[in-house]
């Protein structure tokens, strides 16, 4: 099947098929994954059937966590799993991966679904052994797919080197350096990767320094976090929080008022790095993580809907010059985002979030955004993908709506031509991201 | 008009329609109702109008409490309200009346709707003056509705006895343990069906142990309980707990802490004993009770929306073994609910209820647990009905619900079969109940 | 273009265009604004630019405050705005724009945009100079809309005359009385219209008084307020409240519980007042204001979400006598105003107001009231301007969205007649305001 045409065959709307047909052929400039650089596109079907929705779904329709312990041989791991699937072949994310068997495997499961008595056709299909043939792959997928860039998550202590970074972009990941400080091993890690010693609140500056020039000089296009549903974004006092930094970067403990200021104090510190190297700083609000100690790995977080994004308007208005692309956690906390980036100039609303992400949310939430947001405030779609072969199926998941919503509301709602509606699309596809993490340039 | 095809005339799309068809031609597997297995069906058309949905509505309306107050002669009853009903028509309760009085009483609403003008015959209709009239209407009920089993509504000193336990199922419901311990009735209840002296947080456990015995040789399925939005599902200190469970269980009076950790202690020790026992725990989270005091009976109480699965994190993790059937009341909190759903192996997503059980509110949840949660963990539908005439309606507007959703997204939009999609279909209103609450066996 | 057919072009479904003409025909009346009622057309396409939404929104898309400042030349302003436009033209908000150039300016914005290069032109066309082509323009603007009834928003010192208040129907608007008593401006406005002493509490219940019997005697139709998301409507400790609100009165500093209590008391005081003179009791609940002090002048609110209808649930009890039109501020605050109105007698659902106001959220919401509260307790919809002007394109917006919901689910969904479903229209677009508002007259 052409990666093109995934999803058009069951478009009956003629208008909608013809505006998806041309959003599915731009080029995709994916604003936030999980891809490592250095092996992109899956080596094993196990890299693909691991993904966390597949062990998670299928753990809690049954499957033992054991089934898909790491240390468990790939193919042995897989098979175990495609035992279950059948339990959620339901849901929106297993859709995902029958179109990358169909797409990137020529797998037809119309006649056989992906379950026990195909899983090894498709592992043999899937395994790339040698290096060659694994980099061919990279950029067959790369290609199939019609990636420009897709934005990594590196850790602060990563050596960024040894990739493409205009096709894998640097992004500065911080929950470790706000949300665990106090834990020995980062400010090892910190020390480590700045060669600095970082004692006190002025040594953790300087070393943040060092990752912002490094970041920034490896082509880095944003700073970003994921914040717990209470975290509350106030300025901190700086005197007050001189001590339990230094307490906490000597991994003593500290009291909860003194761990809230610490976060306080490394986050609002990050924003202004943010400010003066010109990065966006992508807010990712509301996981609670751990809630299910006894999950898979990837598959224990979740959330606590009580948030809101007054929390943070503080922030907002402390740093002008700082954009914040924001994604929210609980789907009920869609429509208040829609408002923050309706007034507050910095605030972009990015993407579909995790919980969020399933059509039955994104038609609401895409309609809203799309009528009350400035259209050069939208961030349409990232795909938060572990591996390059997700980067298509999620995308189009995302495009087929958005062409539904385009043609009912914009077309025949309120009399725009097609062209006109496919530029809308193409701002919140293409322009914004590429504009809005550009650095100013 | 036949029972069947009850909403089928108005699906216009005949994909929806033939999904629809088949899917109301299937038994009635009903998981939740309040039916009194004495008098399951109504023997006056006083036990339909008087639904609290007809009184609330027509109160909030405007009519008088007191013009339906039960110590009223039934007939005049049903005639007060009446005269109200013209201002509730919109509403879908009221379209629920409708459709029991045509299926039920042959009433051809279209030319003459229900109100003053045709209530007395509808009333006349619908007595069933002897005993033999009242069995034989019953049947008629049961045999119109297709259904195969209703689950009931169990007080804990309930004697179960005296009906077919196969059809009527027997359910534990524990709101009076847990959040009315320390009222003399409740512990007076306690002793009476135990004839245990239950003084302390020991006798109160063989007490419970008693009632489990009973219920589930009497065929029971379900524990179940309705909590306040504000409980908090956390292991209790039960040393702590041991004297204010001695002080409730005297009826003495407890300070808000105190009463609060005796509410957590059963609550828990009810989790040890559905483990222990293998029955499902249908927890149905958000009532505050007696809001507006000066409502009509069943017509008192609402909801505070900031609740959050988050304070029963503790529960799931610590009860593995145990299945949780939830239904959340605030429909803003639906959401959240799938998220859960789909990490914790223990949480099924269980219909959609009462301030929820809307259309409107129906058709975007249902989609989201279709998208994502393991087909196996959803249970579609229950009545809660009080009267078994109001399963049928009640039944049929969420199949139609369900027919539209699996026509439009996963027929058309995934291009399944219509084979596939009744799998899915059958899996949720009738597979999943029967297996989840089969105790295992 | 005619007024009666703005929309109807654009809607494909016949039934749905139908039911849409017939709605769009019936003269408006609308339950609140902020109209002008001294001047209430716009003199100046400025005022209508000027709108909040269209300086905010241009604002948020980057537009530096400084260009819309109320000190600029008016056409200057203009023009600044509209090189800023096609940044927002995707938004609800700007489509009211279009269709207010279309209607009243005759302006054809298919060929060209309002922007830089129309803007003069529009102005042009816009603007009365003297007091005769105002009149006359108040005029066109009310004929051509099918006016029959705005309501607006009074300051509780505006002396209410000048105008023909069965038009233009005054209500008492009192949030600086509860949130601003402490403030001197505030006392010194109260006893300057009032000339009383206004010394204490009962000093404070005269003054009311005097302002109620002016505001009634000069045809006020309801008492209004907005509310903060926090605020908790419990009746207060009067006795309690005594020194504080002394305090308040002569401008002395207040502890947060004392500030808190002298609103709660001032509130109830309202209500009280309400009763006595009939008057039902606006609230719109939820925002929370100067979130964004950097933001044009009406941009700088925003609200918190944590907002539940339960902390009113003591108000509408001790008030039965007082109408409660509820507009709620969070999009997703909506199901639980739909709960409340379905239960208590005196609340009824108002409208969809500022952040709510967007076809996404009306969509499901009003499918939701329609399904579950009394149609004599639902007001559809305000028009919230401050220019007669947009009184059309907001009402055709709302009435759109209602004639497809009617379509959809009433005529088609349960086969209601056309004529049944237009009478369930007219019920909340007219009979329901005109009766809530009469003072039960
Ligand atoms: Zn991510
Ligand atoms: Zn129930
Ligand atoms: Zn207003």
């Amino acid at each position: 099947m052409s990666a093109a045409l995934l999803h058009a065959d069951t478009i009956s709307d003629a208008l909608t098929r013809r505006l998806f047909e041309v959003i599915a052929s731009w080029p995709i400039y994916d604003p936030h994954s999980h891809i490592n650089p250095h092996a992109p596109a899956a080596r094993r079907f196990d890299e693909i059937l691991g993904y966390h929705y597949y062990t998670e779904l299928a753990h809690s329709a049954g499957m033992p966590a054991e089934l898909v312990d790491p240390a468990l041989d790939p193919r042995q791991r897989s098979r175990n799993l495609a035992g279950w699937l059948d339990r959620i072949d339901n849901t929106v994310q297993f859709s995902w991966l029958t179109e990358i068997a169909r797409v990137f495997h020529g797998f037809d499961d119309v006649h056989a679904p992906i379950g026990p008595d195909t899983i090894d056709l498709l592992y043999d299909h899937a395994l790339k052994e040698s290096p060659a043939e694994a980099n061919a792959w990279d950029d067959r997928v790369w290609t199939t797919t019609g990636l420009e860039a897709v934005f990594l998550t590196n850790d602060f202590d990563d050596p960024l080197e040894g990739w493409d970074t205009s096709r894998y972009v640097p992004c500065l990941r911080t929950d470790d350096l706000v949300l665990k400080l106090d834990r020995p091993t980062t400010s090892e890690r910190l020390r480590n990767t700045t060669n600095l010693p970082v004692e006190d609140i002025e040594g953790l500056k300087n070393a943040l320094g060092v990752l912002f020039d490094r970041f920034v000089s490896k082509g880095a296009r944003a700073c970003a976090i994921s914040l717990p549903p209470d975290f509350q974004a106030v300025a901190p006092d700086v005197t007050r929080a001189a001590t339990p930094i230094r307490r906490a970067l000597h991994g003593l403990e500290l009291r909860p008022d003194e761990a809230r200021l610490v976060q306080q104090t490394v986050f609002w510190t990050l924003a202004q790095f943010c400010r003066d190297y010109r990065l966006p700083f992508d807010l990712m609000i509301g996981p609670r993580r751990d809630v299910y100690p006894a999950g898979v790995a990837g598959g224990r977080d979740l959330y606590d809907r009580r948030v809101s994004l007054h929390d943070y308007h503080e922030l907002f208005n402390q740093f002008p010059d700082v954009t914040f692309p924001i994604s929210t956690l609980a789907p009920d906390a869609a429509p208040e985002l829609v408002s923050y980036a309706w007034i507050f100039p910095n605030v972009v609303a990015m993407g579909h979030w995790w919980y969020s992400n399933l059509p039955a949310f994104i038609a609401t939430d895409l309609r809203a955004k799309l009528q009350a947001v400035p259209q050069t405030k939208i961030v349409g779609y990232y795909s938060d993908a572990y591996k390059l072969e997700f980067i298509l199926p999620k995308f189009r998941m995302f495009q087929r709506v958005l062409a539904e919503v385009l043609a009912e509301d914009w077309v025949r709602g309120r009399g725009w031509s097609e062209e006109r509606a496919l530029g809308l699309a193409e701002r919140i596809m293409r322009t914004n991201p590429k504009r809005l993490f550009a650095r100013g340039e």
